[in-house]
């Protein structure tokens, strides 16, 4: 496995880390999020979870070094490395089928929801829900007023980030295929992943 | 029910709310965070999401008249109005045994997660989660540099929330036990609630 992987543009992926290994997630066009989940592989209800991971590193988004932690408030990932400026977003919901029905697409539109199931299924595994994701690269500044904004990544073509297992965990990865907010510059590509010994 | 309820301190209730109906949740002494959830009354499943609302509403945090929504995006309450300066968490999930263990407690605490469940086991329900609560009062300020501060509620004795039922629901309150961290200004107290009709 320690070589560079494809994460298909618009689709999900997911690899089995053992506790010590870590993934390098990489931006390869630079303006791709996303989105990331981990799953504890010997118990799929305990998972990396956003709002725990807040209260435990004191800040919004996660810097190198920090901890991240599940449900059970127990570290799953830490961030070892981020070659990026270090905007991920920590807020916002996976895209899914309501989503795109909400922003007026009358078909089927490839969401992160289905791509963490569709990731988690190559692995014959079934997500217990779908965490609020960290969303690597998205870019959702906060405003003074409390708005948010909906931006286009600040990374650079290869940036990456390096995450170690802290447990053995399932990490979850998908191209998000959002392509009418401009999250992803309006245009959806594929990223790249390895896991590393 | 049209009369004031005691939310007693450290403790959780729910009620059963049929579209329409409101609920007017009341910080009597006013420096009480009270965790809060919803849940579609035919679905437990379906409930209040925060990364879901601060998609919808397209802020952390929701003001008089936005549409609070579910994980399946559909508006579950309204906030019809708020009489404090509008300071409330959405990013900190409920406290629970793992955070006081980590706070250093050797005994049992009181937790909203814990409350959450007792809550609904009054109305003779089981949450299908613990999703993260919509924290009324809860002073989390963003520093500049991404950080989040612990602060105390900066409402005043009597200050009140309405929130309208835009589905049969069952709403949650925790009048949170927290009395290490100063989110409680140190000192937990009941609240109030009624409901109206």
């Amino acid at each position: 496995m320690s070589e560079l992987q494809q994460l298909p543009a618009r689709q999900g992926r997911a690899v089995a880390l053992k506790a010590g290994q870590s993934i390098r997630i990489v931006n390869t066009h630079g303006h791709q999020v996303v989105d990331t989940w981990a799953f504890n592989a010997h118990d799929l209800g305990e998972f990396l979870s956003m709002e725990h991971m807040r209260a435990a590193i004191d800040r919004i988004s996660p810097k190198p070094g920090d901890k991240l932690v599940t449900n059970k408030r127990r570290p799953i990932l830490s961030l070892e490395a981020d070659s990026s400026p270090g905007v991920h977003d920590t807020f916002i919901a996976a895209c899914d089928i309501y989503r795109y029905q909400g922003l007026g697409c009358k078909e089927y539109h490839e969401n992160c929801a289905d791509n963490l199931r569709a990731g988690m299924a190559g692995l014959g595994l079934t997500p217990s829900e779908v965490p609020s994701p960290l969303n690597l690269w998205m870019n959702i500044p906060i405003k003074t007023d409390g708005s948010i904004g909906w931006e286009e990544p600040v990374s650079k073509p290869g940036d990456y980030v390096v995450l170690k297992a802290e447990m053995d965990c399932i990490v979850a990865m998908s191209a998000c295929p959002q392509d009418i907010v401009k999250i992803n510059a309006g245009a959806p590509t594929d990223a790249h992943y390895e896991v590393l010994a």
